[in-house]
């Protein structure tokens, strides 16, 4: 820490909705790790709501709301905006920012809509204005592209940013349903709103294009400068006709360079868009995000992860809370933390996973109830026995998979298999992982 | 920039190989990018060699080659470790630090070995030590960590962090290969070294897991502390077995949280493992990188790219070059660059994609021919014609893909196939994107 670093910073939220109330929860429970993280505590001075009387998730300390959000937003060291809309949040962000504060928000309509003026606003103050929430969630794209390339040169980028969207063509792909079905179905489920046109028609897609598109070729795009199509028309034939060529139809946010008329420029639009099944965005499933982004140098990158819910954008929102921090503590470097809470390495053997062997046995009466019984002394359960390739003439073979044991136990088993008359050889052992 | 900004910052190469190369060629080809991304110029003051005498890439100016390695990294505002290897990179990086100068790095073997004296001796000096290129290449996963995830508790770390076992695998999986072919082939193409053993025994992936564990729990986790087993064991019964089942095999490199008597720790190694089809992690092919992580709040995330290769490396190379260099400069903010170089947006029709048409014909001799015309004479060329489906009683539908043509030219074929009698119907216009 710098040798006039503040002890402590002043932390404002604006909005206690879904995602306020998550990086309020975080905020309060994990201090310890944000000091560790940033070299200075972080201070929750307030959380600006509508009414204080609305009643709130326990964990929102009562006597921090307040109804004064432009005094709020003008007395804080970091301000967090989390309302949505155009206004009100638009001038409290440009007041926080005028005052001296450094802003994150998740606010992408804003952002998309008024990005210049307030970017401008950010550099003529010297603060952060901050947004990785806006984008695609806890997806870290914007901090890939603005930092992670800032020495390469971006071409093109491709983007799975509307969750709703991508649920909908993944039922009506897996599931065979159609548009309206799958809609209803994602409503069901909570990955679709009541009314669902701005997911449907592809307008919240088009924002998150507008910001991609300014960060990723440092333009000013705007909302109005990207056309959209949704997916309200795809139809069930369009979809199957997409698979007979090995395609999957996704809604696309496209930036990319091109020429016109000779002169180089840049393209910005959002339309559903047939894509290779090899292509690393046609795997993207249900209702994940993921941003593919072609450079110059580091050729194809993709960034993939859950692009909405409370608990998601808030850790990308506290990611930048830390990252402003950090700038407004000691120019951005990481305090050293390697003494804090470290944990002790486990020993090998302490591992816990599960376990597919691959055994050759005699074919004889009794043989699975022997090995099963060897295993189930060591403590370890079956979860599934079948039988593997093998010439019949030679044997049987077996492949047993565990629940998760630990390699201790996993090791004794093998050496008392190994000693059965019945096991002839134990031809492999391999975890299972990402389960 | 602060007003007591450097207008020039002094930028040392250590190194002049497959890395150093193509960082060298993008300091000075886009010295005018880097200036206007860091607010600086970024000034190439000497490239260390071991002989001056070596022939090199004609992109690398002679009269920077020095073989005074310890004099360059002492007196340069920033040092970029490119030799590989314990000494002399160990005491040229110690000694760049204790100069004060910012260090770059892409040595995982220096890292992994040596990575907490390291970070200490740069906290002491409060100099920043980045070292994004020593994990996936151009995968930004160090930032994402780092950065990103500051706000988050990360739980699980999955990687699959060396692109030669990965090709090894794929195509021991995709084309049938068993090992010593796959490595044969890999060696070829130049996945694979003419000595292999540091990839195939699993080597470099530990030293990468070490970095990665370090990185993600705080820790001060050494190679020494990861158990490893490489992949030349696995069996095209191994592949084949894990098929049946729906998993392939992956050579991941995990780190997690566990509990071994009752007490937290941290385990850390690397095995080939089954993984699931249908997890991210699974469809990862080639020489390809991809680090897989869990976290508390954001839920699953995942990096993918290259993880090797001079221009890929490069790029992580300079993000973390640009990095430093703004840290220096205005305590980590970007400067604004809005005005700078921003490309003019495209008119949505002078956007070039290819594009899917599906029609509804009569079913009549000649029909394709009457249609390849139109289509012909608005300077689209047609990829490939198909049978669609459509009940055979109503007539015959067609899909038609085009080679790349723009939005206006599509805009105008449409409106002319719309007029011909033989056309019923056009059912649907898709755009083709990823390929
Ligand atoms: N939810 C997600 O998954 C997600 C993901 C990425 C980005 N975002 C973005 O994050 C932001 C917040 O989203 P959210 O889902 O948390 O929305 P939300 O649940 O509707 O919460 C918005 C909160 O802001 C408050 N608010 C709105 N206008 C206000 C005003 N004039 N004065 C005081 N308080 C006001 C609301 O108060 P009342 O309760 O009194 O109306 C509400 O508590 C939005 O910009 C959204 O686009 C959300
Ligand atoms: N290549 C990749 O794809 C990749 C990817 C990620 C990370 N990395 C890391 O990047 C680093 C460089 O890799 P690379 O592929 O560029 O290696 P390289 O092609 O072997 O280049 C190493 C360079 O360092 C020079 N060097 C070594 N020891 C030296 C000494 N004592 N004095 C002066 N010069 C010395 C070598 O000089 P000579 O030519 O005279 O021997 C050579 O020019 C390594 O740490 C590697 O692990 C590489």
């Amino acid at each position: 820490m710098n040798d006039g670093a503040p002890a402590t910073l002043r932390v404002a939220v604006l909005g206690c909705g879904v995602v306020g109330t998550e990086v309020v929860r975080r905020l309060l429970t994990n201090a310890s790790e944000l000091h560790a993280r940033t070299g200075t505590r972080l201070e929750l001075v307030g959380i600006g709501v509508r009414s204080t009387a609305t009643p709130r998730d326990p964990v929102v300390p009562t006597e921090l709301l307040t109804e004064d959000l432009r005094g709020l937003a003008t007395s804080a060291d970091i301000v967090i905006e989390l309302m949505g809309g155009i206004e009100p949040a638009r001038g409290l962000v440009t007041g926080a920012l005028a005052a001296g504060a450094s802003v994150i928000t998740a606010n992408k309509a804003l952002l998309a809509q008024h990005g210049p003026e307030l970017y401008e606003a950010a550099d003529a103050a010297r603060v952060d204005l901050f947004y990785e929430a806006a984008v695609a969630g806890a997806v870290p794209v914007v901090r890939g592209v603005r930092e992670s390339l800032a020495g390469d040169k971006i071409t093109r980028v491709l983007g799975i940013v509307n969750g709703t969207t991508n649920y909908i063509l993944d039922e009506m792909t897996s599931g065979g349903l159609d548009f309206e079905k799958a809609l209803a179905q994602a409503q069901e489920l909570g990955y679709a709103e009541a009314d669902p046109t701005a997911d449907v028609e592809g307008l919240d897609a088009a924002a998150k294009a507008a910001i991609l598109a300014s960060l990723a070729f440092h333009s000013r795009t705007s909302l109005d400068d990207v056309p959209v199509q949704g997916i309200t028309s795809i139809s069930p034939e369009d979809i199957a006709s997409a698979a007979q060529t090995g395609h999957v139809i996704k809604l696309l946010a496209i930036a990319e360079q091109g020429t016109y008329d000779g002169v180089g420029g840049l393209a910005v639009r959002v339309h559903p868009a047939l894509v290779p099944v090899e292509h690393p965005l046609a795997s993207v499933r249900g209702p994940f995000n993921a941003v593919f982004v072609e450079a110059e140098a580091a050729g194809t990158l993709m960034f993939y992860g859950a692009g909405a819910g409370g608990e998601a954008t808030a850790s990308a929102v506290l990611g930048d809370v830390v990252a402003a921090a950090r700038h407004r503590v000691n120019g951005g470097k990481a305090p050293s933390e390697s003494a804090h809470a470290a944990l002790p390495p486990m020993p090998a053997q302490a591992v816990h996973t599960r376990y597919q062997m691959r055994l050759d046995v005699l074919d004889v009466p009794g043989v699975l109830a022997e090995i099963a019984a060897v295993v189930a002394a060591h403590g370890v359960s079956i979860e599934t026995v079948r039988q593997g390739m093998r010439d019949p003439d030679e044997g049987a073979a077996l492949v047993i998979v565990t629940h998760s044991a630990s390699e201790s136990a996993l090791a004794a088993t093998v050496a008392d298999l190994d000693t059965l008359e019945v096991v002839e050889r134990i031809t492999s052992i391999l975890r299972v992982e990402g389960t």
